[in-house]
């Protein structure tokens, strides 16, 4: 590696994409291009692929206007990846790295992101590449536990809030019960955050079911059918990571068992689970009307809704990667994002060492969970509702 | 019935909610209170059901405020139900209408609506009992015969575009097939305003299967490979409502067989449409990466991002209506929206016999649908846009 000011990064992005990962891809590219001692700014297409593959993009050159648009712009930009980078791989790109004079490396992404990055860094060390390498969080499941909260949940919180607050009022209107299946592998907080939509009286979700508490159907039945009661109507917020008493995806059932490079069963982009338990549910609990949708991709890709706070913290985590590299005092770090205690909102960017984040998740804690096991707490409405942002009024009759 | 000061006025809604039909409501109930001629102003909860039952919200007593608000709330705020009057059910109706000095019925919905409302108005003719009833539009399906464009329309073509344009730059950033089922039981309208999701270059959808062209398994294999070969990635926009070459639906094999008093088969509220085609497409066209969302309620009740074309047209359908019925000319009357002729973008509110817009409904015409049979015109695009309103931007790398 020569001189300082010859010193070029890469960054790239890695797993799902969220409203936000732009922004932190923006973020750093603009604090890169501020700082002295970066030379090229390299994006890599595809993440790790794009590195193995020389595919790159040229991140001095778009206009700050240019840049601006796409931080706004949901998904992944310079495309995405869920490669698990073996030691062979590590050794190619650090022969990449190479004859780029790549010093600093930035992976966008969650868990299975930061693990790909502290790999990566550790390799590094173990073959004596001089290498800064950091993790920038990102995750719409808000599971990495080095964050409070993850940039990219806000947004696909607040995407699910919506989306419950205006399935409540259509089953208002026409009854029966109304199942919606939610993203989230291990952890229950964008289910969680479908309470947010609840406004007036009455309002649903009337049952919310995370992956932290065991699921069993005939629990089910009797809980719809005390809300049916009570209510007339029921509206069901249920993550499609939900697990029997022995610990097993309810969505392992019917899955055709595809799976990633990080082993992770594909639970998303299917509607089976919801058609299971509305099947279920016509046949056990006496309920003539009962439909279900799955979200879906929309939780994370839809456009012009995403969270302001999200958008602007997602940023900052980006910004922050790249000034934690530059002082060079933590060399395999990821940004955590610190909530500051005081009732008012606020939060810090902390580096950390990248392991805090990887591999590992974080679930939602018991202090979040209503003792029934399928509502929140007061305490999870207080810790989301500043990161989701004001919903939409909605005024009944 | 008593002096024209006393003649009281029921409204109610019915059918599938949509985003604006509270538009129409408020629309309807301003007017009847700045009217002469008009008593007491009574909503009835869940169409006419709420008739039958006697249960009655009185609509002169909230705050101007109060009902801006719920305009601006989706989902029907009188409730809706999904009921085809007999005539036994229509003399009861007359009964009800006869103690409470009803001379004025307006009922909110699609072509099912229009055809209650009409069955309604021709038995009190026979009965001889003296109603003015008038039906005004709203359906997201777009299919009334009596309008260029209907209430609820733009609003969910919003929300699909929006869609389509946040999952395709999902699909760009993780590759495959991406299969999005879209509602609309008859008519490929709302699937058709996928379109308007292209904004740049090899932007999806790229294959747009509408029911108005027979769907083959085979011919869609051929499609996608198409496209896999030519950009790498592939995003199907796919109406629940096609049909194979004999003109059966294909959700006919996979829906429970749930059917509504008029007869409809129950399609929305199950992913079972989009797995099969996923399942099929993994198995017989060689892409391991293939995935379905099925959009359903969302589409049309999605909270904060109704066009604003469309919340304006439903509010003056509602008022159209009430200025229609108070003139007398027709009695069973149906709102029509007529798009004037020129290149600037203008509607007129026409009363026409509601027999125009009951029973039958309109399909999406050959002049939008591309000779290939899986795309839209051009003609489309300039139909939809000024009803759909300006989409978020998308920038890219």
């Amino acid at each position: 590696m020569k001189a300082k000011s010859s010193v070029n990064m890469v960054i790239a992005q890695s797993g799902g994409p969220s409203m936000v990962i732009n922004q932190s891809l923006v973020g750093a590219v603009l604090a890169a291009r501020a700082a002295k001692g970066i030379g090229k700014i390299l994006g890599a297409r595809h993440g790790i692929a794009g590195i193995l593959a020389g595919d790159y993009v040229d991140l001095r050159k778009p206009s700050v206007a240019k840049l601006n648009a796409i931080a706004d712009t949901p998904s992944s930009a310079l495309g995405s990846c869920r490669l698990k980078p073996s030691a062979d791989d590590c050794r190619k790109i650090f022969e990449a790295f190479r004859r780029r004079k790549v010093g600093y490396f930035f992976y966008i992404g969650g868990n299975d992101s930061a693990d790909a990055a502290r790999i990566v860094a550790e390799e590094a060390e173990k073959e004596g590449y001089p290498l800064v390498c950091y993790h920038i969080p990102k995750t719409i499941d808000n599971d990495l536990r080095s964050c409070d909260h993850t940039p990219g949940f806000g947004s696909a919180a607040r995407f699910v809030a919506c989306a419950l607050k205006g399935d409540d009022l259509d089953n208002r209107a026409l009854g029966g019960v109304k199942i919606d299946v939610i993203m989230g592998r291990d952890a229950g907080f964008l289910t969680a955050a479908s309470a947010l939509a609840r406004e007036n009286r009455g309002d649903g979700p009337h049952l919310i079911y995370l992956p932290e508490r065991p699921f069993s159907l005939d629990g089910f039945v009797k809980d719809v059918q005390a809300v049916m009661k009570k209510e007339g109507r029921c509206v069901v917020a249920v993550s499609e990571g939900i697990r029997d008493a022995q610990g097993e995806l309810f969505a392992k059932k019917f899955a055709g068992g595809e799976r990633d490079s990080h082993g992770n069963l594909q639970l998303s982009g299917t509607g089976a689970l919801g058609d299971f338990l509305a099947k279920h549910l016509k046949s056990e609990a006496g309920v003539s009307r009962v439909r279900a949708d799955t979200f879906g991709y929309l939780q994370r890709s839809f456009p012009g809704i995403a969270s302001k706070t999200d958008q602007k913290e997602a940023r900052a985590a980006g910004a922050a990667a790249v000034k934690a590299a530059l002082k060079g005092k933590l060399t395999k770090g990821t940004i955590a994002i610190v909530r500051k205690p005081g009732a008012k909102y606020a939060v810090t960017f902390e580096a950390q060492p990248v392991a805090n984040a990887a591999k590992y998740t974080r679930s939602v804690p018991d202090a979040f969970i209503a003792p029934n096991g399928h509502d929140v707490t007061k305490a999870f409405l207080a810790y989301a509702r500043p990161i989701v942002g004001t919903l939409p009024h909605s005024e009944i009759l």
